[in-house]
Order: C-alpha cells, then sequence, then structure tokens
C-alpha cells in the first residue's frame, strides 16, 4: 500500500472518522510543510517514555518521571473510602470538571456487549478486583458511574452482580431528569426513579 | 382575506406549524371531497357542548353529561393526598402511562417567561392556591413535575416560593441521568444530583 | 370511537403528521374556545361551494362563481404553446413565484410508485391525453417538471415514454449543480449533466 | 505546554475537529501502545521527500522519484484544450470518480471571502495565469467548476471577471436540479436554470 492510503487507514481507526473525514486530514497534512508533519510526529515520538498507566485506577497519564501512581491516586488528600467505576478517561474528566466526588476511581476501559462471552476480555474486571482485594479495609463503597445506555446499563448490572461476593455498599449513580429534558419525552424508567426519589 | 388564507392563518397558529406546512394542510383539505370535510367541520362542532375543563385540576376534558370533575379527580380510588403539579396535558397523559404515581394533578397551564411581570397571565396559580385552600387538611404533599428546562425550572423555583406559606411538604422530580444519556455529556448539576442521590 | 380519538385520527391523515402532533393538535383545539373552533368550522363549510377543480390544469381554485377554469388557464395572456406537467398545487405555486415561466400548466396529483400496475389510478395521465388533444395545434412543448427524486424520475421517463405517440417537443427541466450544493457531494448524474450543459 | 495539549492543539487543527473530538484523539492515541504511535509517526515522516506539488495544476501527490508534474497533468492522453478550475483535491477526486471529464485541471487551493482584499493570498490566481499564459495555443476552454455556495459562485464571478483579458472561451458547471432535490423547494435561480436549458 502507498503511503497515502497507509495514513488514510490509520485515520479511519480514530474514533467517529469515516472514510471521507479520513481522506481530508491526509489532504490535509500533505497541503501543510515538512515542519508541520515532523512537528506532529515528533510530539507523536515524544510520547514514548512518557505514557504510563496508572496501577490503580489505570487510568492514562503523561510522566517523565518513573511513576506508578497518577496524580488522582497518589493524592492522599481525597477520600480513600469510595472507588467511583468509570468507563473510559472522558468519563473520568468530565466528573472531574464538576467537582462533585473527590474520591478514587477505576477505568474500565470499556463497556459490555449484551451476549459477552469473556467479560475480562472487553472490561478490566480482573484489574478491578485486584484493586479491591488491595485496598482491603480503607474501602467502603464502590460507585457504579456509567451510561445510562443498554451497553452501559447491562455493564452496570454485571459489575453489580459478580461483585456480590465483594462485603462493601455498592452504589450506582441515580437515574432522573437530566438538565434539558423535557416532561413530555420522559420513560418509564426515569419517571419511575424521578418520582421516587423526589425531594 | 379569501377563504384559502384565512385556513392558512389558522393552521399557522396550531403548535409546531410554519406558513408552508400550513399551506400543505389546506391544499390537503382543498383535495379531499365535501364529506371528508364536512366530517372534520362536524366533529369540531361535536366539541360544544361537550368539552369541559375540569373543576380541580384544570384538565381539558370530553363529556355529555353536565360533569364538573374529570374521571382522574373524580376517582376516589387514587390518593387525595398528593397533588401534583404539570404544566399541560401531554404531560399529564405521559405520566399517567407510566403508571407510577397514584395521586391528584393540577395542570399549570404554561411555564413562567423568566422576566414575566404578571405570573398569573401565564399560569394557572390562582386556581392552584384555591384548590390546595378547599382540599384543607386531605393534602399532604405538592410535587413540582415541571421539565428541567430553563423555563420550567424557572417556573419550579417561582412555584416553591410563592407556595412558602402554605404549610404541606414540598418535592420535586429528581434530577439525575436519564434513560439513554451518555455519561461523557452530562453537566454539572445532574452530575450532582445524581451522585448525591445514588443508591 | 369519542370525539377525541376521531379528532385525532383525522389529524394523523395530514401530511407530515405521526399520532403524537395530532394528540397536541387536538389539544390546542380543546383549550380554545367555541368560539375558535366554530370559526375553523365555519370556515371548512365556506369551501363547499367555493372548492373548483380546473377543467383543464386539474388545479384546486376558490371560486364562488361557477367557473370552470382556474385565474391561470383563463388567462389568454400566457403562452398558449407550452404546458408544463407538476405533480402537485404546491410546485406550480413554487414555479409561479419565481416567475419563470409564463405558460400552461398540468397537476398530475401524484407519482407514480415504481411497480404501479395501474398508472391512471396513481397519477391524471387520463387526463393529461384528454387536454393535450383538446388543446390541437395550439400546442408545440410539454415540460415535464418533477422532481430529482426517485418517484419523480420513475414518472418522467414513464410520461416521456408514454406520450412518445404525442407528436409535440417534449423536455425535462435540465439537471445540474443547485443552489448550495457543495461540488464534493455530487453524484455521477448531476456531474454529467452539470458538466456537458455548461455555459 | 505538556504533550498530551501540544497533541489537542494539533488534532484541534484539523477539518471539521472541535476541542472534544481532539481529546479523544489524543485518548485513542495514548490507549494505543508505542509501536502504532511509532507506526503514525513513521508514515507521517515517509511523506518528506515524497509530497509533492504539481507544477502544472498545484495538486499535492506522492511519488519518490523527482517529478514536477502529477499522473494526471503527465498523461500525454488527456485532452490537453479543457483547463477545469476546482477549489481542492478533494473535488478533483470526485469528479474524477464521475469519469465525464477527460482534460486537465487547476487546484484553487481556496475560495475567495466575500470582501478579500488580496485575492492571491487566498486563491492561487498568480500560478492560474502563468499555467494559461505557459499553455498558449494548446487550450481553448477553461471551466470553472467550484461549489454552488456563496462563496463558490463569488469566486467563479471573480475568476471571470479577472480572466475577461484571456482570450478562450470559459465556462462554468450548469446550474439545475441536483438529484434528490424535491421541486417545492427549489430556489429562482436554480428554477430559472432549470428551465433555460431543459433538453
Amino acid at each position: 500500500m502507498d503511503v497515502f492510503n497507509k495514513l488514510v487507514n490509520i485515520f479511519e481507526d480514530f474514533p467517529g472518522i469515516g472514510p471521507r473525514q479520513a481522506r481530508r486530514f491526509v489532504y490535509f497534512l500533505l497541503n501543510k510543510d515538512d515542519g508541520y508533519r515532523e512537528n506532529l510526529a515528533h510530539t507523536l515520538g515524544a510520547l514514548k517514555n512518557t505514557v504510563k498507566r496508572c496501577r490503580d485506577c489505570t487510568r492514562i497519564f503523561l510522566d517523565t518521571k518513573p511513576q506508578t501512581l497518577c496524580t488522582t491516586c497518589a493524592d492522599s488528600e481525597r477520600d480513600q473510602t469510595c472507588l467511583m467505576i468509570v468507563e473510559k478517561e472522558a468519563d473520568f474528566e468530565v466528573i472531574e470538571r464538576t467537582g462533585v466526588y473527590n474520591g478514587r476511581y477505576f477505568i474500565l476501559g470499556g463497556v459490555l456487549p449484551v451476549l459477552a462471552d469473556n467479560p475480562e476480555t472487553h472490561i478490566r474486571i480482573d484489574g478491578l478486583r485486584e484493586l479491591i482485594t488491595r485496598k482491603g479495609d480503607t474501602l467502603k463503597e464502590i460507585i457504579v458511574a456509567l451510561s445510562a445506555t443498554p451497553h452501559g446499563e447491562h455493564t452496570s448490572e454485571y459489575l453489580i452482580n459478580t461483585l456480590k461476593d465483594v462485603p462493601l455498599k455498592k452504589t450506582m449513580l441515580a437515574r432522573g431528569i437530566s438538565t434539558g429534558v423535557e416532561l413530555e419525552y420522559i420513560d418509564k424508567d426515569t419517571m419511575k426513579e424521578a418520582f421516587n426519589r423526589r425531594l
């Protein structure tokens, strides 16, 4: 394959990018000068000894020093008793930005397809169990914080079930009416939760 | 104005209908035969002595007998201690369909614009106060069930404030993650509620 | 069926209206007073002896006097040599508004489904043939002006084919690049026409 | 700035990419292994002595040998008498794929903002003039093939005007009804062209 199509193929892998936009990306890069492309290649290369995965939360972080924990997991000021399970780094970022939560995280690395045979190949369930064991008595609560989509809900159920043997409080983010939602379009599940937990 | 444009004008008033679709409606009706249009006119006429507004919940209902209460308000099996305030008939229908709630309703008839001078010209606040007084000691809780839109939230706040003097429990539908919502797109308010009310 | 659902059913027939919006229409009407609904019913009734279908172009028009021709067909100033075939009244209106054409029209009353057995039940092909015969030698050109959609194109082809025996010039609106269209999204047929007829 | 944000900044430059998707790209790359990122960096580097701009059409092409002309401009089988002016490489690709045109191209490199002071900084007007001069008598026709958007039309007008002194036939792609367009939504300009060039 020629260099052009090699690049198109790579960009087609990027999240949310189809063949047409992948070609636009390549043309965009081709119309830039050598310096621009070298800068991108160089920045990618600079990641080599910088990208680390946190031993505890499995979150990707960048650090030139040899660290095993990300800044959040290394922060002793944060509440050690709560562990929030999220799907991916972007969810972690969104929740941190709200400032609502001050405990620990675990990045699950994905959600479960409905008829998945080997859950451990889709989500980091083994890493999660290991972390819970390692934390021991410090940990008091596990908060499942996944999307209210079919895959997210299926994964939440799976987690609650599979962690039945873990003697900890297990909670889930509350369902209810999200900002911007009109009452006229509410489904039964959301209405039920919104009504039962009214305040 | 000729009959054509008179009809266009009327249909432009219909909720969600612009000038182009109003004209399509008129052409649709013109291409039907006299019988079709007479049937519509006749059905509209049949409403004359049938449309009633419930004395209690202010909901529109159809009945040929002289009734002052809609079937919901006349139903003595329903919980008399709860009064849910909704914006419009369609919201009432959606909530009834969920089967989650078995109390009374009050149709507010609208929401408040943010800088509204005379709230009573936008929403049936006077009718609401009157109903609450009439219900007396039977009533224990008022549930504000409005959309999580800026106008809805503004109206909820107004209701809670203006009913401060009413010695009843006042609640609102819980905020949280609605069905279908991805965690990555959650706002701070929704996240806060979803976290604080986790179960 | 009760009056409410009768009205919902009628509005569901309206072009582009689904069950939810049909209900909103009914609630909208129920919340208006008797006068409003009577005005609508009365205006519909006023159509009774007013709606006429033009003998020539088959267009619907409103006139209280006993007319057989619409104002366009009755206008002797208009070019009698050209007959433009359009699908529906709204298309006629759009073309008239552009001021580009000053000839006659024929309203086909629909387009042909791809595997339609009896074309004459879908479009007014018999009325068209009759009009062409009646016009005789005055008529020089038939212009097929249908949408560039699959059904529109299928109907254009059918018309050109079925009128092969009519010894008149037959033309179609030119294909090319429509206002707002980006070159990057052009299909082969449009490009071919746009190129071959460049000026 | 750290490596993470440096990469986010670069991806925000990509066509059609906002801050949120730029971050998603970076997280996507961070979750891949070193080999994946090195492959991308290496492929970008491989462009260094491969990216060439065609002397004639200014189109970007990839070739390891020292070429001054792209394969299209070097192809002596193609019609030398026609020069089609397009905005960008993607437009060239779309037109080639239709197989409708077999002449030469010139990539303008952009379109003109409506009140642009120095056209030569937005589009390759100087390169175009130079190519026309160089082609001399061989060239018979210049075809302006830009989008039917406001900027595209403004640029077409500018080109026709500014090349008034060039004694060649100048044409534009025909306007008309594009595939998929419904007659009801046609604008005056498109209707005029579609009518005047009917066939």
